[in-house]
């Protein structure tokens, strides 16, 4: 029997209609979706945007891919991933894994891929790319994320606060992704250098859950997981 | 008689099956389509990827925007882009502006949406973001844009090149846009600083033309202006 291929699908920040054509039409026509899911089994935001694109007869696949930071615990995890995905696989199944946002863009699918690299170089993949939250963000602030001579820097607010100053250059745009852990520090920070007024927060961007602030927030402690700041440290280019 | 709407809508890179839904069901529901054109008139790669989905009752309107450094042409091309825009908005008409990749990063409709808030804020604005070429270019890749604490930079090469240096930091993954017509200084650059192995050139991604280059060629004359480079500078995460 053929392999079946492995597919890794960005399924864009939030709103379902932000799925690419493409990620519709082989998202649905894989046998099992498969999806990021927390310590119990409950699917997470990916399978939440994929819900009504998916066919009854489809089977969804949680898959438990924790965010500690001790090596063993994430490799196991990866490994025994990959494992559940290839024995549907290795039964010539079609198997998509679905991503929130992009799909290579800080998505646990980098690690599923590398799993395969290693390990399963036999199975076919393809990776179709998702809408990454910070250009929903722009959209939904009608500000531009970059341009002209511009340059722009994402980062994970959480491992990296302490680059916050030197990307916060002239001509630079800063976009903090998953900011809620780091906020207090980083609002402080935005404060006591006068970036108070350049900086918009948005959560769940284009979900229902939608929230942006374009006035920051001096306490936020409710912030989801799904929250960004877009720092703009200049006018918007040229007048 | 109501005004139109405005959408900016993000067609992706090349591949029209890039396109999300929403775009889709926007862009198909305008009866006016508005793109980048040169300067002949013709319409550019816009209009080619949004090309199957237009119904024939629609009318496109190809727009003359330059690429120059000029502040006084660029800002009456942008003024009469705007104006013409108008033109069918004030008659009630929805009217989509599509942009090749997202339309709020590096995207031409920043400088038309300038000229609507500044001129015309009575007209509505929606945005609808696209796959921008990074994404689609790690996909093809099947490498990730960043993972884990890595810090990914997105810069316009042209503008930009003597930034490279201090850009290529450990821990940090630059995308360099537009890269043509500077490729072989940063070949150079790359080379000198024995940074070729970490370089992925990318012409046309997703597009029939597309063109990937695992390995840098020394000389290339004939890059398309849709050419960007990826570099990672470190092994891609823990293994």
């Amino acid at each position: 029997m053929n392999l079946g291929t492995l597919y890794g699908i960005g399924v864009g920040p939030g709103d379902p209609e932000l799925l690419t054509l493409k990620g519709l039409r082989v998202l649905r026509s894989a046998a099992v979706v498969a999806c990021p899911a927390d310590r119990t089994g409950r699917p997470g935001l990916a399978a939440r945007i994929a819900a009504p694109h998916l066919r009854r007869e489809q089977r969804l696949t949680p898959l438990y891919l924790p965010f500690v930071s001790d090596e063993a615990v994430l490799a196991a995890a990866w490994s025994a991933a990959a494992d559940t995905l290839y024995a549907d696989l290795a039964l010539g199944l079609d198997v998509a894994f679905i991503s929130e946002g992009d799909v290579s863009l800080f998505s646990t699918f980098t690690y599923i891929l590398r799993e395969f690299q290693e390990r399963y170089a036999q199975v076919a993949v393809r990776i179709i790319p998702g809408i990454a939250s910070p250009l929903a963000a722009a959209a939904a602030l009608q500000l531009p994320l970059a341009i002209g001579d511009e340059t722009l820097t994402i980062l994970p607010a959480m491992h990296r606060i302490e680059e916050l100053e030197a990307a916060c250059a002239p001509g630079r745009i800063v976009v903090l992704l998953k900011v809620a852990p780091v906020y207090e520090q980083v609002y402080t920070w935005l404060k006591a250098s006068d970036r108070l007024e350049q900086a918009h927060l948005l959560c769940w961007v284009s979900a229902k859950e939608e929230r942006i602030y374009r006035r920051l927030p001096a306490a936020a402690e409710r912030l989801p997981y799904f929250s960004l700041l877009i720092i703009r440290p200049e006018p918007a280019a040229r007048r």
